[in-house]
């Protein structure tokens, strides 16, 4: 047996066994048999593991316990006592929509490339997140077990397959929480689709986000793992590293690893040994072999249509060969199965009818599950078995027939869309949309010289016996072990050279800059009370630098009043908005300020009377001039949802809406205002209409407001989300893990820019010629993209436009109360 | 215009107007208004070009003569005169075969990535070739009609679309046989998908190299250029280099180059100024717009769903706007399209009847064509343009929508699976698959404040202004001048650092290797007569010292007779096969020699006999023990049909097939035995039954008799197939452009082990301990793969099983001539 050190935690759709009542009302366990349950299971016993899973059983059913094994189950989880499960039972209806709606009809598809069934549909998402968060509780439940038994162990949770690729992250949370340290190990059993497919699904980053929240991913194949870089690279942004298979999301580190999957190779072989015979109309019969589940990804119609191309090309093999096909039951309730089975149906009648003769059928079609023992039977007495599916994240049954190949030597026909083509390849490659080709690899193997067929098979039957299900098993414990080791140096803080990557086209050194920045999270750390979040002094100077070099205009964009924020800043020179814009100030003191309707005012003055009561234990005002949020991060736990229900009411009497921030509940105008418009109404003032064509903007915020401005400027500006969260959806082109890292950046422009500027300043006086008040230089030359251009920069003074548009911000307010 | 120096072939689908028959019987044209119409045919007329393409009519039809343009005619192509133009008809049922067949049911969707939808018909690909080799055809008319008039210019043949990938090879070739040299460039104006996708069509390499045929190769898009070089990389083993965006394909160098297509702007600019205005049930209403062929790509359904649930969520929207869905009819007669079409219907009708209200519909929905001032006007009195395909090369309707916005500035909202997504930054991106987000965007657009509309349509306008189709036609004549100066530096010929990514993983310092070469073409270039084709010397050299290592095994396979190939190699020590392998000599003396029946002997005598006569005016016989050769390479054009046909009258007469080769008619013994089956015999002697477990097997060849080998061999060898041929298709790993490049694969073997050796019979004396016989050395220690292993090497006598075999094959025999 494999040997592992850290107690394992399995995390998969369903447990190793079925739960059901038997004839007598009593519980058992039915056995599912595949070679991960006997590979992994006994790991799971041996490290005083456990087993997250679906038992077969919904919320409804009300299980009452799960039950011990029976006496004389030889089985490989008979050794699972029934405290090492932990079984996680879902309403019905919010598992179908999540195992049948998210799983089935639209991962299952596109993640084998076939973009055209799959069903993307917003509420079924929301069902897998959800299910995924229950798993991810009772598997937190599970580790919480665990340390309790064995305090000094880091438990390794081995989460698998598409049904739970959103489980990482929640379960990290929950250990963290907990204080417990564990490790968090991530493999797909299926194939990881190309960027091209992975960016069809609606989601896609907050999907991504939720995989990287394991330390350590494993695909099949080396082609999925590229393909997972990819779309991390393309969507979220991240750096990867091709070559040692790694990504930066964040400040976290995740490794890739290549480990295909295998069978209990060693079984596969004995059951084989002992088989009984495959009745044969005559010994001269050569069986052709089909075993697969009925699903579309198989090939199944494509593989009736290649054999009967064979038959009409080789009438010489009617009566010679039989073609048995076993199609295992599968979605059977789901329409596009039934169809599926009805096509096929439909084409083996047909076959049959056209090529069988008074003693001899040329297809023996099994619909149903047959036992391992006639499996290994069929695979034993098999001259050719047909593995030619569609798209397959590995097949295994291409192995199976391998290791059960102990009498004459067989012929594999492989596809090279299933994962196994890729190792395995001394089997015959066909393309099983290519009938003719098809036909004709059919009637090769079926007439193969013994050399050559004694030569492929005994090379693969090498293969596969050293490369088992035990070795994948090794393997992937190995990789986590050695993440662990290597990884911590290995990963390097932002520095600026990742802001080259970033900006190098769009800042260049004949640039004009606009620079907007949020403040609290973005400039200055997220502190415990607003007065201690205070900008860094090297932040501090490297702001002023900047606001000094005649090129760039700064703008901070906040939710604290005005006032308030131009005071933490503390620079002059540049443009403040607070109030999430609704009050600008541009440094030559022309000022804006957004109407608010009065109605508005008269329920603040009611709400702030009404909250000040509700200022307890610890709770407390913080007045923004045209809003007020009340903050409840410092109440203790137990006092909190009380005081937050309290504060809540007032609101609600008091008619105004409450917006939920970090940890408080804020007032603020029914206005439609917000950072976006603001940043475009900033932009505006400072360069005039036709700003786009002249500056490169800039935008970093940390909150959901900033998105408002990120999503405004989308295509016009280049926007950083500052987020050390495991996963946080955002418009903006790339996401920074701290304040640093926007540090790390404005001494990158600085230093972008400088050179520039400096040598303007010495040989053109250039600083002299522009004044930093935009209202003082109406007219001046720019000199980018080569071209003088005639500018034109407004005056502070309001243009009519925007007056027409406050008139009509007025008038839509007024509606909006007069309905209210 | 655009100015071009060479004159330009277009070779297209379409001609750039319809041939038919007006109202008096008179044959007419019928303008086509596309933007690539508009922009090319001008270039055409300018530098007296010419324009091949299906005039809308059949072979059938008998199209009398191609007319004049009507003296009226203003459109772009009535500068192109009839003797311009050089129409492609061909036979309806070929037509549809590979139009529809073809193209549609298979490219279309293939390349927009829903493979689902893709048909793979064997008949219908050969369609398409045939098609192409029309096209091709009447394109070399027209290059050889330039050349004529215009003897000093290099014609530019530029090959447009998906209905031609495969044009080019045939183009080059009919010009080369004129002697006339060209430029050919090809664009595709659809995606070009990932090799995931390509790969799924099983005539992929033939069709990449096709493509490979020009010179110079566009697409839209960066992303698809990746694509296309991925693939070439991956299929065919080329040589790619990313950064530079070139291709080398056996001894060519093609370059790819990402070309944008747009719009003429500035005509549909000067339309919208003038189109009348449309008409609205209220000047406040807002008009959303979409405008699409009615095709399953684009994506009508989900906006349809889209702007139900957008009216669902804003019902403050109802009467306020309306929605101009244009569906153009398209492929009307394909069952798919119907479908599509009353799904469309229905969906626009529920909707309609949900919301409509006593004096408004939600949607207009137009089915059919409309002018193009009618859509200029809709683009330009339209709020919201949505335009979002599930998938589309570039999308035009994007940019006419912005040529347009001449009144107050629209909402442009669009896909990012468009390829006009990559670049128009500043429009709204929706993914039509997410019905919540889409809605939402279709009233953020609705709902834009003026200022950002402005500014985002301000800064589309200005790209597309400058980017304009007519830059698009400038950027491609740039990208095929600036190749013919560049490339001829950068083609560097297969060295042998390029074996080292071929070999280094399977040829290490201590293997033990096994190369099975064949001798004409491969060894030896090929000659005007057998005799002449004499391995160079420096060729022997190093197969003379490779013979000499002591871990190296050589086997030349040829289809000469066994005594020929040895006299003409002429090096002791080696393995020779002649007869395709039906003779084997091992260096030790031993002998195998496939039986062959004596009745086809007695053929064989016979048509000698009548061969003999038929020798005249160049044609000879060679002589080949099992077989014979009638070579007709000498006889003169005029007379060779006639020779061919007497020969092959022969070969019926005598009751033998006759195998086509290299300008010859071959006679060879109908056994079941061939060059894959002697290498799989010549490697079981030489090394024992387990072989492959033992050595490495390198194999090269380069006819089609080769392919045997290279078929047994695939999975358990590397193989390599000698060809300059613009087109083969081959199993082999490999591709080697000359017999200079097998020599110098083989100076890198040499070079690879020689280390070893000397190191080796030096220190170990090992030279002494294996003797080159593997009759000689019975048992002796490998230390591959660090295991030292006990080797069994079977002395050269045959094995019972070969004897069984040989009895088989001998029984077969016998059948076969029984029952013929």
């Amino acid at each position: 047996m494999v040997q592992s050190s850290s107690p394992m935690v399995v995390v998969a759709n369903r447990l190793p066994f079925i739960v059901k009542k038997d004839e007598n009302g009593v519980l058992v366990r039915k056995q599912c048999a595949g070679g991960l349950v006997t590979a992994v299971a006994p790991v799971v016993v041996e490290t005083r593991g456990l087993w997250v899973g679906w038992p077969g059983l919904h919320k409804e059913d009300n299980l009452e316990y799960i039950p011990e094994s029976s006496p004389d189950d030889k089985s490989p989880t008979a050794g699972l006592k029934s405290e090492q499960v932990i079984p996680v039972m879902l309403p019905r209806q919010l598992f179908d929509d999540y195992y049948n709606g998210c799983c089935n009809a639209c991962f299952w598809p596109l993640f084998h490339s076939m973009p055209d069934r799959a069903l993307f549909q917003s509420d079924k998402w929301q069902a897998y997140l959800t299910a995924n968060k229950e798993f991810a509780a009772r598997a937190v439940d599970a580790v919480k077990k665990i340390h309790a038994e064995q305090p000094d162990a880091v438990p390794l949770v081995w989460i698998h397959d598409y049904q739970l690729m959103c489980a990482a992250n929640f379960i990290r949370n929950g250990c963290e929480a907990e204080g417990i340290q564990v490790k968090l190990a991530f493999f797909l059993h299926i194939p990881f689709p190309s960027w091209d497919m992975m960016r069809l699904f609606p989601w896609d980053d907050e999907l991504l986000q939720n995989i990287l929240g394991a330390d350590s991913i494993g695909f099949h194949l080396e082609d999925y793992c590229f393909n997972f870089l990819d779309c991390c690279q393309r969507r979220l942004g991240c750096r990867t590293d091709r070559q040692k298979m790694l990504i930066k999301h964040n400040a976290r580190l995740v490794t890739v690893h290549p480990l295909p999957i295998s069978i209990p190779y060693e079984r596969f072989q004995s059951l084989a040994q002992v088989a009984p015979a495959v009745v044969k109309n005559n010994p001269e019969e050569q069986i052709l072999l089909g075993v697969d589940r009925l699903d579309y990804t198989k090939g199944l119609v494509h593989r009736i249509k290649a054999f009967e191309r064979f038959l009409e090309k080789h009438p010489e093999q009617i009566e010679k060969v039989v073609f048995i096909q076993v199609a295992v039951p599968s979605r059977t309730d789901v329409k596009e199965y039934q169809e599926l089975k009805e096509e096929l149906d439909m084409e083996i009648g047909k076959l049959n009818g056209r090529f069988s003769t008074a003693n001899w059928s040329p297809i023996r079609y099994i619909y149903g599950c047959i036992s391992q023992e006639q499996l290994a039977a069929f695979y034993r007495d098999s001259s050719v078995a047909l593995v030619a599916p569609l798209r397959d994240g590995m097949n295994l049954v291409a192995k199976e027939f391998v290791a059960c190949q102990t009498k004459e030597p067989g012929v594999l026909v492989l596809s090279p869309f299933a994962g196994a083509g890729s190792s395995m390849a001394e089997a015959l490659q066909v393309n099983p949309y290519e009938t003719e080709l098809y036909a004709d690899t059919i009637n090769r193997a079926i007439t193969m010289p013994k050399e050559e067929r004694e030569l492929r098979m005994s090379l693969l039957k090498k293969r596969e016996r050293e490369k088992d299900v035990n070795y994948w098993l090794e393997s992937f414990l190995e990789s986590v072990n050695c993440d662990c080791k290597n990884t911590s140096g290995r990963l390097s803080p932002l520095r600026e050279d990742d802001f080259s990557t970033f900006l190098e086209n769009y800042v260049t050194e004949s640039s004009r800059l606009a620079l907007l920045l949020d403040y609290d999270g973005t400039l200055a750390p997220i502190a415990p009370h607003p007065d201690l979040a205070v900008i860094p002094p090297e932040t501090k100077k490297v702001l002023m630098r900047l606001a000094n070099m005649p090129d760039v205009k700064i703008a901070i964009i906040s939710g604290r009043s005005l006032e308030n924020v131009k005071q933490m800043v503390g620079i002059e020179g540049l443009t403040y908005a607070g109030n999430h814009g609704l009050k600008i100030k541009h440094p030559d003191g022309t000022m804006f300020v957004h109407p608010v309707p009065h109605e508005y005012e008269e329920k603040l003055a009611k709400l702030r009377e009404m909250l000040k009561p509700v200022c307890t234990d610890g709770a407390w005002l913080e007045e923004k001039g045209t809003g007020v949020t009340f903050h409840y991060r410092e109440v203790p736990n137990a006092l909190e949802a009380e005081i937050i229900s309290k504060a809540e009411e007032c609101f609600d009497t008091a008619g105004i809406e409450a917006y939920h921030s970090h940890r408080a509940l804020e007032a603020r105008p029914p206005v439609p205002w917000n950072k976006g418009r603001a940043a475009i109404y900033i932009l505006r003032t400072l360069f005039g209409v036709d700003w786009l064509s002249r500056i490169s903007v800039i935008f970093a915020g940390d909150d959901r407001t900033d998105e408002d401005a990120m999503k405004a400027l989308q295509g016009m500006a280049i926007s950083f989300r500052v987020t050390a969260s495991k996963n946080v959806k955002t418009v903006a082109n790339h996401r920074l893990p701290s304040t640093d890292a926007v540090f790390t950046m404005l001494k990158w422009i600085e230093q972008r820019l400088g050179a520039r500027s400096l040598e303007e300043s010495k040989t053109l006086g250039r600083t002299n010629s522009v004044s930093k008040s935009p209202a003082g230089s109406p007219t001046r030359k720019s000199s980018r993209n080569g071209q003088a251009v005639e500018e034109m920069v407004t005056s502070m003074t309001m243009s009519d436009d925007d007056f027409n548009q406050m008139i009509t911000v007025k008038s839509v307010v007024n509606g909006a109360s007069l309905t209210a």
